[in-house]
């Protein structure tokens, strides 16, 4: 399984994805589903990835295979790096996600295995407002507005309460950089099959480029110190909620 | 869909259901999934039901024409009512979740309608210490321990982190019970297929019988407190989270 997150706040993007794969509980693994670009100063792009496995790296291969062509030298080819805008993006990364699942999906199907596959897509070029946007199998997209400022993919359950309750796009991206940890946290905690360590990418509104693009492993320090204050928090959120003597009567 | 909890606290057992049902997303109808029954000084029991409502209906209408039966002067017929342990009465429902799907299973299957199902069953009767029980729908059931100290059946998952990280074995009723409304709370918000009202009963340890069993309306200004007062709560624990700099660099 996969949790994924990203955020479109009035300060910037916030993008959480874990990094555990597997293939029944006995096959687990640990693979990449956050990629970033960035041409400093002119844009700064992550996807993140969620669903079967090869599709979603037959679809970053060819991204990658593009920018590849491009730096070589060929001017006609469409990349990550040169579109003129996180929308153009989308459509590619939706392109592609049909390009892969026609040679694919009905063998995949006879086998019984789970085609399905979807990938965040967001950030900002120079020119235009940071975007966010999320793309499915069918190659079909919907963009992230400023009513529900947020994009979950994978095991979207556990975590959206705390999503839902506590993120408006005013909300300081230092508080949205909280909620997504804790809506992390409180994901890994309730299914095995989402784990660390942690992919991390911020881009400041206007930045044209990355805030911070890192890992957090499982034994990061603030990590674990948040985790912790966080279920305190709760217990004693609970224990300070309105007196109940009215139900019980 | 459904969201019921149950608690197996020090303390006592606390139980709590919605009342919506669907069929579609255009057919919603309101239908009790808590049934309790009481003899005072003796015994006091709540059943929960999710899934298939003709299974779960099938098994609480047998139940109810055992009690009639045995009223009537039948000594021999078995009930919730006359029995010596929550274990029977979990056999006892399992063996008829098993009676009434070998009638209708094939059938609904061919329809292409799940017939899956699930009981909770928990209460306690003089002689033995309170119980709980899980009775799925092949007849076969568990028992909570003092580990995870609760049950839920329905739509799960929205409302499990709040369990997970705040409730044990010890923790007072009384904020078991918030814990079970801020449960449901975060399942209605996220869900449209569980809603309001919701049913809520309580027995104490030892007390057999029932502390309290009400319906909470969907106006309930106690709920709605303590709705809009989490919603404050967390807002202000994350904003007091550890200071995430060191994330950032």
């Amino acid at each position: 399984m996969t949790y994924c997150v990203a955020l479109k706040l009035q300060e910037g993007l916030v993008f959480l994805s874990d990094t555990r794969t597997n293939a029944g509980i006995d096959d687990v693994s640990r693979y990449r589903k956050m990629f970033t670009y960035e041409d400093t100063g002119n844009r700064a792009i992550t996807l993140m990835t969620a669903g079967n496995l090869s599709v979603t790296q037959g679809v970053i291969t060819r991204l990658d295979a593009a920018i590849r062509q491009s730096e070589a030298g060929d001017e006609t080819v469409e990349t990550v790096l040169n579109v003129p805008s996180i929308f153009r993006i989308a459509q590619i990364v939706g392109a592609l996600m049909k390009e892969v699942l026609s040679i694919h999906r009905d063998a995949m199907e006879k086998d019984g295995a789970a085609s399905g596959a979807s990938i965040v897509v967001g950030g900002q070029i120079a020119g235009e407002a940071p975007r966010l946007f999320l793309v499915y199998s069918a190659g079909n997209f919907i963009e992230c507005g400023e009513d529900s400022p947020y994009y979950q993919i994978g095991e979207t359950k556990y975590g959206k309460p705390i999503l839902t309750r506590t993120l408006t796009y005013a909300t300081p991206l230092a508080d949205g950089l909280r909620a997504c940890l804790v809506s992390m946290d409180s994901t890994v905690r309730s299914n095995l099959s989402v784990g660390p360590p942690f992919d991390l990418s911020i881009i400041h509104t206007d930045a044209l480029s990355f805030a911070t693009w890192r890992r957090i492993e499982e034994d990061d320090e603030t990590y674990a110190a948040l985790s912790a204050q966080w279920s305190r928090a709760l217990a004693e959120s609970l224990h300070n909620l309105p007196n109940l003597d009215r139900l019980l009567r």
